[in-house]
């Protein structure tokens, strides 16, 4: 049996934000028992004739079936009078199951193609879930007709639910900018991080907007983005197969917004509070924690310390343990393989200087950096002092609960 | 307080074996209070004149003072008339000391150097404990005429002893081979990865041979070796800033042994043990894991793939959890970064495969795989199905424990 989780103490106060509906999206939700009881675990998004469809996802060698077919797809207009649809399961991965996977995305894909009157191209699809089991496909083409006829625009939370897995709350967040005096919109839900076995620690997020913006320039800025905020967040070091973002653009504001630092402020605020999320949502977390690396020689040596650090479970367990234990910083810097030199390392922790040029800071406080440990969230810098290259990720702490939850069960 | 760790459920049931003295090298220790109270923590090795003495070290860019001191001084012979020493102190790293670091390690081996009449480059040392204090090198100076006088071949076991931090055994491996009718024999000894913060995880291993070889050879040998044994271990990923072995062959025995693929064998065999008995004594471990990795198109591959799934939470969790977890395993391949085609992937937990040719094995039995996992030593074998090379790691699981050593207790 799984150990059931408490809400995670990290979980945004105000609970789920008041996500505005996106104009030329709608959303339905429905139970259709993939694998779950008593709750719904199938989401379709239909989006109307004109959007622009953008997304980034796991590079793993053994992705899943889902992830390959959305590949393919993206970029494809196949009639430019019709539109698009988003359809994701919960309960079961379709990952790891040969043929039998590809041929379910065909039939999952194909039913809402005809269902909604799109060509078979404009469907995508996720799956999150137990894998290694074949997706009872037939369970979710048959709930299709009503579906569509539930489709509502104000739905975004039950769709935010309907996509959980292990997560201990669902994750929503918004923005809405003026440009040229207009308002424009963006909503975006995500679920991820609960791993349960056998489920997997899949990453799945959905971000719409009224923008208007071709399917190129949202690629391009979705995956700009993405290296600063999707990929500089970890839990645990491990990669789903099945990690997934799709962005769409539905154009109903009539606004272009290409050249938009102001648009592209506020989806990079979007995307950033989204990843925060799933981090406050890692299992067993109890502190989150930022690692901001400075000083890099290399914008790669700045990320490859960065996630070093925060990958560390000697790091991680400090942090948890409440130990301003800064030899475990250095000792992550040095087997980083990022160009470092010990003699010029500098740590801080919060604002307190514990560690300068190579060695303890001259006016150390032990109680002063212990007392900083006993916060919930922690900012950790380290600066090289080689360059001007920098880097921040995002993770959690690795306590009892992360072991609790992974291990202590039997299949 | 640091939480004391009783015997690893996973010590070898002999207890340290009987470490035949190898003519050339003498040994003393003693209790000079570095840190610890009521237990020896400085070893002395004296080797005699004609040795040659090779080394690996830690590749961190953060190495500590005598790991760069080693690597400076190895291979350097300034009067050949003159023999080497090595010495090593528990309880103070002498890491992450900034000048103080260097400037402790040339008052030690300057003071051995006069005390053994032996020239300073031919003085190796080592430090393992806490990071960031200076070393109080003076205890040590002050005790070297004590050492000198009490220098016996016979004491291999209490020099094993000398150099434990958090271990919860010593570890000691010997072979003895017969070349050209005479006997050749290698005694060795380890210490390594309890890691009791603010210790680091230093794994510190001496290596000793009657055997005659050049100093060029023995570096040759024992750095080949080197990758399939104590660089295919890994307990959590992280790696020390002292990380060192010695190997010192003393030629006593007159026997070349530059072309034996016997000594050879026998010299991969004490390395091998003494690197699994490191794993073995792994911070919270339960299990003993061997992963083999076949089928990679490269032997980088093949070793990617086998650190990635021996240095994955997901999986360590699963096995200490006994699930057996394929799914994870495929995740751990997938986010490796190595060449893999999930379709052609199979896994095996023991003799029973679990997965193959990208799906779960069709007459797979959950009940065998799942009395399997409750082994205490598991074998997981994956096979790419894309050429013939292949790597072999070994890990432990990630339990409570780990957790409770490296986080449960406040600085």
């Amino acid at each position: 049996m799984a150990t059931i989780t408490d809400l995670s103490p990290l979980a945004p106060a105000g609970g789920f934000p008041n996500l505005p509906p996106i104009s030329g999206v709608r959303f339905a939700t429905c139970a259709v028992g993939v694998k779950y009881e008593g709750r719904t675990d199938v989401m379709l998004a239909e989006v109307a004739p004109g959007a622009s469809v953008a997304g980034v996802f796991t590079k793993s060698s053994t992705r899943a079936a889902p992830v390959l077919d959305c590949q393919d797809k993206l970029g494809t207009i196949s009639d430019a009078g019709k539109g698009f649809a988003i359809l994701v399961n919960s309960g079961n991965a379709n990952a790891f199951t040969g043929r039998a996977g590809t041929e379910s995305v065909s039939a999952i894909t194909g039913a809402v193609a005809g269902v909604l009157d799109i060509p078979q191209s404009h469907v995508y699809t996720s799956s999150t879930g137990v894998i290694g089991e074949p997706l009872p496909h037939d369970r979710i083409t048959g709930a299709l007709n009503q579906l569509k006829s539930e489709l509502d625009s104000a739905s975004l939370e039950p769709a935010a639910r309907a996509i959980m897995t292990t997560d201990t709350f669902p994750k929503g967040s918004t923005q809405t900018v003026q440009i040229g005096g207009k308002p424009v919109t963006i909503s975006g839900f995500a679920k991820g991080s609960g791993m349960i076995a056998p489920d997997m620690a899949t990453m799945l997020v959905y971000i719409f907007t009224d923008a208007k913006l071709t399917q190129p320039e949202l690629q391009s800025m979705v995956s700009r983005l993405n290296e600063s905020s999707f990929n500089a967040i970890t839990v645990d070091s491990d990669t789903s197969t099945s990690d997934s973002l799709l962005a769409v653009a539905t154009g109903a504001s009539g606004i272009d917004v290409s050249s938009s630092s102001e648009f592209e402020a506020a989806l990079n605020a979007v995307m950033l509070d989204l990843a925060h999320q799933v981090v406050r949502d890692g299992e067993g977390a109890s502190k989150f924690v930022e690692i901001t690396v400075t000083g890099a020689a290399t914008d790669t040596d700045a990320k490859t310390v960065a996630m070093a650090c925060a990958n560390s479970p000697l790091v991680k367990t400090a942090i948890a343990g409440e130990d301003a234990n800064w030899g475990r910083i250095v000792m992550a810097v040095g087997k980083s393989g990022a160009r470092a030199d010990r003699d010029l390392l500098s740590i801080s922790f919060g604002d307190i200087l514990v560690a300068d040029n190579g060695w303890r800071a001259p006016d150390y406080s032990e109680e002063a950096a212990s007392a900083y440990m006993k916060n919930e969230e922690i900012k950790i810098t380290v600066d090289l002092g080689l360059g001007n290259r920098q880097f921040t990720a995002w993770t959690c702490d690795l306590t009892h609960g992360y072991i609790s939850i992974n291990a202590d069960y039997r299949s």
